[in-house]
């Protein structure tokens, strides 16, 4: 952004927006670079003709001018005037008028918005003297006196920066003076009393209020630019991603006030339901108060459609309001409304928040009443919003339930979204502790064992179901229960993560969206409320205290980290059901369809969502999320199966090839029954089976359990010499690696065992045969893993094929079958344009090549360092989160290039966890790959990612 | 190759080269490639005016023309009988004639040597009728019968493709008959009833010999021909990477014959002594004998200067023929000549081999008389035979005394250099097991230990010095003491690898230089000599009989892998003095020169050898091989010293930052002199040092040691709740990590501990201001390593600059000192270009970037699937040998390339394995790197190596 004016003037009034557009022309994005966001909406409303109380926007090259200069840039506050001149002129009002003075606000806002972070002062134009013709004209005291407190007060704190503390205990006193418990309701002498001890109190810092009106606002100006450059708004531009030289713009408005007598009032309201989504006006009003009362809940507020009893001409006007700036903004709008003596004025319009269920809504019914376009519907929804539909959650139902019982205990920040319930636990270690507790897979016992596990552990808590963690397998088997503890701390540091991992939730006191809780919690993916101020935690009593309510540890409390609101006791978390989500179905049909529109995804392939499924059960479910493919089926998890790991042991313990080959024949008839299944479910779909991957190690007991009970077992009968347990050991000795990672895997092991692979893709093609005489239409491809030299490929295909056609040849159907390789080792990457000549497909295995690019053991590092280097910023975030695009992309886009080049038919996937990232899948659309392949689960959350990605780089 | 005629002729007369020059003009390679060396050859001694038999040369092109259509060329035999008139012109004698007949010889002599891979016949042009004509013109029929005999036997194997043995047991049998132990023993009748019975045997195989001289000619031509594509040729050319499409060429030569009278002699000479290099003429001459008699050993030869007093004439005019061919050929000559009846033959000439000595004494010779130029000079020696002449060897004298007792044994092929002495052992598992005894440090204990661990492995033998495998540390202590053992096999298989790499030497009878146990003794250094069939091995007793000796299990042996001679007993292995090898000192000088001379370097830098030493004693031997800097030193090593390790171990368990100061404190000194010292050494040169690289569980004992221990413990006291052990095994467990090499290491430990790599540097800059404060230069550089993400540098750097900033501020020295960052994550040089803004230097760690672009474990790969893959050719070598230029080279050029972008003044260099490997030093000097690091002993080879890559590349 130019530090210089680039355009005719550095202030424009509200109504002068045709203006600056005869200047710089209509591209909203250049317009809001100027206005700001707010500065921009009120135009907008000023130009539709509403009722927007007279104002002037100061834009935000003056911001930057005065940023780089530290002054006010020359003619500005001549220009202001001008304009303020032209608001008197339309309210007949004067600015230190002796008689119908104007008062004006002063507010920030920025192109993005950045809510709290910068700077507003209300009142301006307020003194002693005007104070007193206020009063005359308007014959309340009380309110004046407040407006002006009010005034001394903000400039106080915003433009002389002199901390809220002293003003507020002021306010206490007089309050407990009075024996009120709210402000409300005390009286204009206590205000008048208030306003003057406010001001000894600037004089007692050494500063002193302006009584002069222009000085005021000039003060209050150049305070507002300041904050651009606070170390809060520019953290939070960190965190954002926002740049530093937008600046902010500055509006001066008229101020309206809803408090003055019972003829006037104020209300919110949305212009669509923002629980549900559904198409009906919504919102509160109350009658002589300001917005701060609806917000603060200490009056209860009217239904918006009680006003059509109480003005409906001003509902009349208000649903007007409410169809022109939908058909305007062509999104659902939250709009401030204040009505002054009958006389309707707008305050605000920015584009509504909504919960996930009715933005998907919303965007369907917008773009099916052609509000909208379907590309637009589908920009509107987050693939974040998809990923709430599908995950357990609390409904709007049941915190709305909650907040009439009162149980609504504070608001924080929203810092890591996610529901959970669970007992509070003051400390890191316990939380470890206890959350981690194994409570087996029963509920009666679980309930039973967490009680005694507590007690031990000193923590009270009443047992229910609550308070447990259970995870399900895929067919809604109960896979672990463990118990559900939020940690709550005043704020967490580096050494609580080990806590936090094992929480359920955090709940923090201090610290916003970029402290250590927010960060910590977002990357890995556990709700979190921080901030909630209203907390008042005692760590030596382990009790917190919101409000008049006191917690001990153990309590049960409930958490929304999309919303940040705290509840005591347990909330219901359900499950939204995909099948009946008809709004989300249709969506996520139009995402596939712009994936598969040539028109829109121009030269790349376009990428359609297939799943990582071993088992039939994962398959269904993943197809019901309309994935198309299986992208991987491993097959290391049939092999450890209860009833198999004994014979794959004996297998694995076999001295060669030939006393291997019994036990592979026991597993074949298995195997083959694993795969038949799989083909069924996926009927006419691409399943890709990755042939087997972990060292043969990892499917015999550890090592170090082996040494100790082998040590006990030579301490107990020394004569002993080689027992069972002694040859397991000294074969697991032989087999032990530094490196397993690194080490016998993957090919290598198919290259070493050649009859193991060469059983598997027998089982693959024999049920493959099996299942296409059923009528089914079956297209296996066969996935060799961690390929680094096109002659390990070259040779394990050549074996494999021949299999292959040999099983193909003795039935009697066609089977159109593929073979294939992972790109995981970044020579496989480096190097693709050979393998590419050996392979039909490739499958980026995005978690070990990122070990391998990064030199990181995952687990090791995630356990270690990795969390260190995010909470440090010295990694962005963690790569195994999100593809890093400028190493590992790097190998992609490489291996796409090259191995097309070579091979232009090669279908190129994806099936490390980055698949079902949203960033990451706009990396791989952008690469050109075929398709991401991602958990059942987050099926959905990829189609709507892939239609985004696909229109983002259309743009 | 075309496989028609673009010549004129498809045979020339050796006197014929001008008319081939005439047609192709001078190009020797061209010339080659037509009449094969050995044509080219006697083409060149002829047009030289040297006494040569006449002949003549069917081209290459001819036996092209025969492996396409397997027939002659149309009108080739003529043009042989046409050539071959001209002989019997030069001759006087007549093929096939009744009276002075002409007997030729027909040879193969393609373009490149292939000893041994093709035919060869001798005495063509006899039958019964000649065999008389010529018994009554020479007087000597035992000399013409047994050349007959000859004819038939060698027709017989070559031509009709019969086995040699019955051949060779009816010789055996007449011999014993006549109760001679030799040939040379067999009269005249002998030779003629043995002439009959080879006929004889001819017929018994259903083929006969031709009595027509010119169907022998025609025959012996289409066997060579044929030869070309048999199998050992096609193999040997495989091993060799010779293409299949030269052909071969085919010399008919006249036959000469030594052994007719006393007037009459044969000897083979070398232009200068093969031995030392020294410029006298040097070999061995017999009276009255052929060739093979020289060969064979059985008479004493005559040294060539006494051919002065036997032929004076003679003698000068072989000294003139010795200064023809060297000025002609401007290299060492190996020539074989006759003498018939007083008149002297030149029947060959050729490169002769030399040793590693004579190799380099000879180049800077003839480079000093310009013969030669310095760069032709620097290309005659190979990086092979310098590392020769810097390890253990036989010398020549050691090896020319041992043959004059009579205890050189065998000569095989010369499969993998280096000499060894050790005991047979007969099997790979005993091989293992005594050849991986450790026998501690001490001598006397070890002669005691090595009786004892034979005897218990049933291995006789007799203790001394020379069974010992002993390896010493750089300053010369004993480093360890092992049995060296030499593994005796018919051949080696897959399964024998275990042995093989515990051996000190392999032996096998069978199997030539690409043989199973010649691949893998390549691969891994060992030294082999395979494919000697004197060997004759009975693996029942354990014993070898080789002529009348036969040899048990535990016996001594020695063999030099570098010529395949094995001897009997101990040779002396000595280590020469490279202080006293002024040859090699001059030819490494030049080295240096071209590397640093820009019009030969051209665009690259030219590189330089620095070397990788840890302590001052590796410094200074590094520094007098000629090392211009040290590239690599490992602070790490430090720590593991005895009396430090304690210190170490506490600073680790230390439980943070403030209590692991004092120990730090501790070895500030310690380090500080450490680095003292190599500075001192490399005065105004620069020294890199890594920052501690491993990871810390690596200096506490192993988890699974302290598992055992702890059990142990427990069960004798099963109070003792946390004794020591137990807490050393919680924090081991603690730190244990699945794959430590990805793990918690390099840069990512100085990120997690900053107080340890600041103690570290302000060790270096302290050592450095106070060596540079006794006038030395210090060039010190910092060597951060592990990096992935610029950001890990950029903080570690900034961390550590004001460390040193401040040091170097608190003495009264000025210090020049780089930071700069190990290349060896694949990320890190996918980034480079960015990376490179935060370093002065880059030094590419080959091994860690070799194992993470592989996806290779080195530890786990070596030892388990690694050697499969160079077996059974899925890799063409170990990676960790050379560098892999298609997947890591491709990330170095990356690198390189990218790095020098963003910092133009970038020091580039590698500090991996791959330092010394003159392959890959091939590829830094290609890829523009300013210098490899390699270990003490390869600098010398490194500096050939790089001069080597400068010239190569220049071409």
């Amino acid at each position: 952004m130019p530090t210089q004016k680039t355009i005719k003037n550095w202030v424009y009034n509200f109504d002068q927006l045709p203006n600056l557009i005869s200047e710089v022309g209509t591209d909203y994005d250049i317009l809001k670079s100027l206005l700001g966001g707010k500065g921009c909406f009120l135009a907008d409303m000023t130009k539709a003709g509403l009722p927007v109380p007279p104002g002037l926007t100061i834009t935000t090259q003056a911001c930057n001018y005065y940023s780089e200069n530290q002054k006010f840039p020359e003619g500005m506050l001549d220009e202001i005037l001008a304009s303020l001149k032209k608001v008197e002129q339309k309210t007949g009002k004067t600015f230190g008028g002796k008689i119908n003075p104007l008062l004006v606000s002063c507010r920030s806002g920025a192109k993005f918005s950045m809510p709290g972070m910068m700077d507003t002062v209300l009142n301006l134009g307020l003194n002693e003297e005007i104070v007193n013709v206020m009063i005359a004209e308007t014959n309340n005291p009380k309110f004046v006196w407040n407006c002006y407190r009010r005034l001394i007060q903000m400039f106080g704190s915003v433009v002389l920066n002199i901390p809220d503390e002293p003003f507020e205990e002021h306010i206490t006193a007089v309050r407990k003076a009075r024996g009120v418990d709210s402000d409300v309701k005390l009286e204009a002498a206590d205000w008048q009393q208030l306003a003057h001890e406010f001001l000894k109190i600037i004089e007692s810092f050494g500063q002193t209020f302006p009584a002069d009106p222009f000085k005021q606002l000039e003060m209050a100006i150049q305070a507002v630019f300041a904050s651009w450059n606070g170390k809060r708004a520019i953290d939070y531009r960190r965190a954002e991603g926002i740049p530093d030289d937008l600046g902010t713009a500055v509006n001066i408005q008229t101020m309206i006030f809803g408090n003055i007598n019972d003829n006037c009032g104020t209300g919110v309201a949305f212009t669509r339901n923002p629980a549900t989504g559904v198409d009906e006006f919504f919102g509160d009003f109350l009658v002589n108060a300001q917005g701060e009362d609806v917000v603060a809940g200490i009056r209860n507020p009217q239904k918006i459609s009680e006003l059509a009893n109480q003005w409906p001409e001003i509902y009349q006007q208000l649903l007007d309001v409410r169809g022109k700036l939908e058909s305007y903004y062509r999104d659902m709008q939250d709009i401030e409304f204040t009505i002054v003596n009958g006389k309707l004025w707008m305050l605000q319009t920015r584009t509504g928040k909504r919960t996930a269920k009715a933005a998907i809504k919303m965007a369907v019914d917008m773009a099916e009443a052609n509000l909208i376009t379907k590309q637009q519907a589908m920009m509107r929804v987050t693939p974040k919003q998809i990923d709430m539909m599908l995950h357990p959650q609390f409904s709007e139902e049941e915190k709305e339930a909650a907040k009439k019982q009162g149980r609504l205990l504070a608001t924080g920040v929203n810092a890591s979204p996610g529901a959970a319930c669970g007992v509070l636990v003051f400390d890191a270690d316990k939380t470890e502790e206890f959350g981690k507790t194994d409570l087996g897979t029963s509920l009666p016992e679980a309930i039973e064992k967490i009680t005694a596990v507590a007690e031990k552990l000193g923590i009270k808590l009443q047992a229910n179901e609550s308070i447990l963690k259970i995870k399900y397998t895929p067919d809604g088997k109960i896979k672990s229960i463990n118990p559900s503890v939020i940690m709550i701390r005043p704020e967490t540091k580096p050494d609580d993560v080990h806590g936090m991992l094992a929480a359920s939730a955090i709940l923090t006191a201090l610290g916003g969206a970029t402290s250590h809780a927010a960060v910590v919690s977002r990357g890995f993916g556990i709700p979190c409320v921080c901030g909630c101020d209203a907390l008042r935690i005692n760590l030596s009593s382990r009790t917190v205290e919101v409000g008049d309510k006191i917690f001990s540890e153990g309590d049960l409390v409930s958490l929304d980290g999309g919303d940040g609101q705290v509840f005591s006791g347990a909330l219901t978390l359900s499950l939204p059901d995909f099948a009946e989500q008809k709004d989300l179905q249709k969506l996520l049909l139009w995402a596939d369809e712009i994936c598969a529109d040539p028109k829109a995804r121009g030269d790349k392939p376009g990428l359609q969502v297939w799943t990582n499924a071993d088992q039939p059960a994962d398959a269904q479910i993943a197809k019901s999320f309309g994935a198309q493919g299986i992208g991987l089926c491993r097959t290391e998890h049939m092999f450890f199966a209860p009833e198999r790991l004994p014979i794959v042991q004996k297998m694995i313990l076999a001295s060669d090839a030939a006393a291997r080959q019994p036990y592979l024949d026991q597993l074949l008839p298995e195997q083959q029954k694993d795969f038949e299944g799989l083909f069924e479910v996926m009927d006419n779909l691409p399943v890709i089976i990755r042939l087997i991957d972990p060292p043969m190690h990892e499917f015999l007991p550890p090592l170090t359990e082996l040494l100790v009970e082998v040590e006990k077992l030579k301490i107990a009968d020394p004569k002993n010499e080689l027992g069972e347990k002694q040859k397991l050991l000294a074969a697991v000795t032989q087999m032990h690696e530094a490196n397993p990672m690194m080490g016998l895997r993957g090919i290598r092991l198919g290259l070493m065992m050649p009859e193991l692979i060469a059983m598997q893709v027998k089982a693959i093609m024999q049920a493959a045969c099996s299942v296409a005489k059923k009528g089914i239409t079956v297209k296996p491809e066969i996935m060799i893993p961690l390929v680094s030299h096109i002659n390990e490929l070259k040779k394990t295909r050549e074996t494999l094929a021949k299999v292959a056609k040999e099983v193909v040849a003795n039935s009697n159907v066609q089977i159109a079958y593929k073979f294939g390789t992972m790109i995981e080792i970044p020579r496989a990457a480096l190097t693709a344009g050979e393998i590419a000549t050996e392979a039909e497909f490739f499958s980026f295995g995005t978690n070990d090549l990122t070990q391998m690019t990064f030199g990181f053991s995952r687990d090791d590092a995630e356990r270690g360092f990795l969390l260190r280097y995010v909470e440090e910023g010295i990694l962005p975030e963690s790569p195994f989160q999100t593809i890093d695009t400028q190493g590992v992309g790097r190998l992609i886009e490489l291996a796409v290039s090259e191995g097309r080049k070579t091979n232009p038919n090669l279908e190129i996937g994806i099936c490390g966890e980055h698949g079902g990232d949203p960033a990451s899948i706009t990396f791989c659309h952008t690469a050109g790959l075929n398709y991401v392949s991602c958990s059942p689960f987050r099926v959905p959350v990829a189609r709507l990612a892939a239609a985004q990605a696909v229109l983002n780089a259309a743009k």
